[in-house]
């Protein structure tokens, strides 16, 4: 059996990807496709501990190894066997999000965090990326529309623009591999602009 | 003012290193030195929490980021400002139980460890590490003494020998900044042996 395709959905605050990526499992499952999908940090019960430990400021380097380690459980423990009993899996966040958010948004070390993630994943790549882009001022009001206490500062505004151009680097760097979605879009349309770009993959495309 | 001495106390299971590095605290307190004790994983809220969640098994790499985070924040949040502050800091393990534990006894990549452990520490090292060394059949068997429940078996004698062996390889090549203390001694020896050591270092022995 050939391993299934590994799917990660990417975007900054508010972007709409976990809504995205629940809309995409759910169709590929209602075409009788296995389907797993999970999220990170979180998605083992370790994971969802540290998860929650995130929610305070911890010092940059204690939160770039938090992650890692939620990323090695969530490969050990779900990702890698789904993939090798032939699933597809679909998991929101994954190393994208640590090259945008503490090296690129944060200024962490490329090298060293490279190495290190490389360890924590085992070389897993994903097959695709879909990165939700929104501009962060818009995807900031939509958090804060959810009734959630938010940093609305410059700063705050500055550190996710900065997480974006993070992310279209990374997507500029390794366009095979990353398909960019305009998530200003209604739902419904990125949900289906990210599941027709799924079912090219699946097809070799 | 100059930065405080930063002493570290090493051992395996049993070893009675958390008992000998109180005892040194509070003999250095009574002096009147200020003295930060604390240890690792844990020490900080973050680390305690991650000292908690290690309680279950996890994946090799993803067990060695979890430390380091907890290391990380601890370092950060507690370690270096109490240092800077001119205090004393004792700390009930460190970087020597990873390449003991993680790298010597599990076989992780030590060039990996080492680069991700130095951007945990931000490079601090101790100026002291008191390793406790015990026959681990001997460890083992006091704390199953204390009742808590442990692993007995074959592979875990194994396990802690490597243990051993890897802090016995770290004393070798670093003796100016080890000293191993033989843990079979009554504590109150043990203590006194290690105290006598920390006011050699005070002196800059």
């Amino acid at each position: 059996m050939s391993r299934g395709p590994f799917i990660v959905f990417e975007g900054g605050e508010g972007s709409g990807k976990s809504t995205a990526a629940a809309a995409v499992a759910a169709a590929l499952e209602a075409e009788g496709r296995r389907v797993v999908h999970t999220r990170e940090p979180g998605g083992t019960p370790a994971g969802e501990q540290i998860r929650a430990l995130l929610h305070e400021p911890l010092a940059p380097w204690a939160e770039l190894f938090a992650f890692l380690a939620a990323r090695a459980q969530l490969v050990a423990e779900v990702i890698r066997p789904a993939l090798e009993a032939g699933a597809t899996v679909i998991c929101d966040r994954f190393a994208p999000s640590t090259f945008a958010y503490q090296v690129h948004a944060r200024g962490l070390d490329p090298v060293i965090v490279r190495t290190a993630n490389r360890a924590a994943t085992g070389g897993l790549e994903p097959d695709l990326v879909v990165y939700l882009d929104l501009d962060p001022a818009e995807g900031l009001a939509r958090k804060a529309g959810e009734g959630r206490a938010i940093a609305t500062a410059h700063e705050a505004l500055a550190f996710h623009q900065r997480v974006r151009e993070g992310y279209l680097l990374q997507a500029r760097d390794d366009p095979g591999r990353w398909y960019v979605i305009d998530a200003a879009l209604p739902p419904a349309r990125v949900a289906a602009l990210a599941l027709e770009r799924v079912r090219r993959l699946e097809v070799g495309g």
